[in-house]
């Protein structure tokens, strides 16, 4: 039933930007690392006019994960001190983007719906970025109880105050 | 700055599995339709080889987000019937796979990590499937608060005993 070492599975996978994100972050510079850090930034993604039918009802639902395309990076790091840590770590231990498929995650709130443009709070997302997806965040889906962070430990309360540089460029 | 309506941004996105989603579920049908559902599915991803150094570190953390490919599903549709609610959704407003983009997404418990195969608990994914990405969970990112969930409020609680069937196939 496994496959063979080393052997990549089947075929490549396509998929197409649904839309665009808008954010005051045109660099990776002084960004923020995560949502908590952008607490003042307002921004929107808007899909495109075909998907325009596929935002119904999401109104309803106060947060919102979005998936999009890290498309700055363009490289796969397997190991990587993050902007949290001074020791390397495994990529998926992170949530850096040089990842070996350059997708990101991030749970903001939503504000409003007009039209296409779904109008967020607390964006960590750069100016620009290609949108894969949004779903609608469920507590009861995606809220664990009993978490423990690994390496992460003790180090988040830095989240607020630290910014992002061009390492992962 | 905005695109013409209708004009999709430049060009497709390519990402290549990972590594491999085991689990009991060989059939749609019958499935857990949500982790909280299938609280007695154990299951592992097995990463490829070239990718089991991106592991370190990452047995420090309880949880894991997986993003997989819905790789069973062939067409898109913006409005479905969910499997928690008799009225048709838009399409971002519900965790439905047949999405612009079919990722997948779950939330589920790290177990153990040996050599290449993360062993989960909670599993809600088909066996087979294939992976695209692992990220640590960190509540800190990951976790709002004062969260509505719109359609879905009252509906939650039938999660434990709803299952899968092939609507979405």
């Amino acid at each position: 039933m496994l496959r063979p070492m080393g052997k990549p599975p089947s075929k490549k996978i396509e998929f197409h930007p649904i839309g665009i994100v808008h954010s005051p972050f045109t660099s990776l510079d002084g960004m923020p690392i995560q949502p908590k850090g952008g607490a003042a930034a307002e921004g929107f993604v808007e899909v495109l006019a075909e998907y325009q039918a596929g935002l119904k009802d999401l109104d309803g639902f106060s947060h919102v994960i979005l998936l999009y395309h890290f498309h700055q990076v363009s490289r796969v790091e397997l190991a990587v001190r993050p902007f949290l840590d001074e020791e390397p770590r495994g990529i998926f231990a992170t949530r850096a983007p040089t990842r070996p498929n350059p997708i990101g995650l991030s749970v903001v709130r939503l504000v409003r719906i007009e039209g296409r443009r779904v109008y967020l709070e607390n964006i960590d997302i750069l100016d620009g970025t290609p949108l894969l997806d949004i779903k609608p965040y469920v507590p009861q889906f995606d809220r664990p109880e009993d978490v423990r962070v690994g390496w992460l430990s003790g180090k988040t309360d830095q989240i607020g105050t630290k910014e992002s540089d061009a390492r992962f460029k």
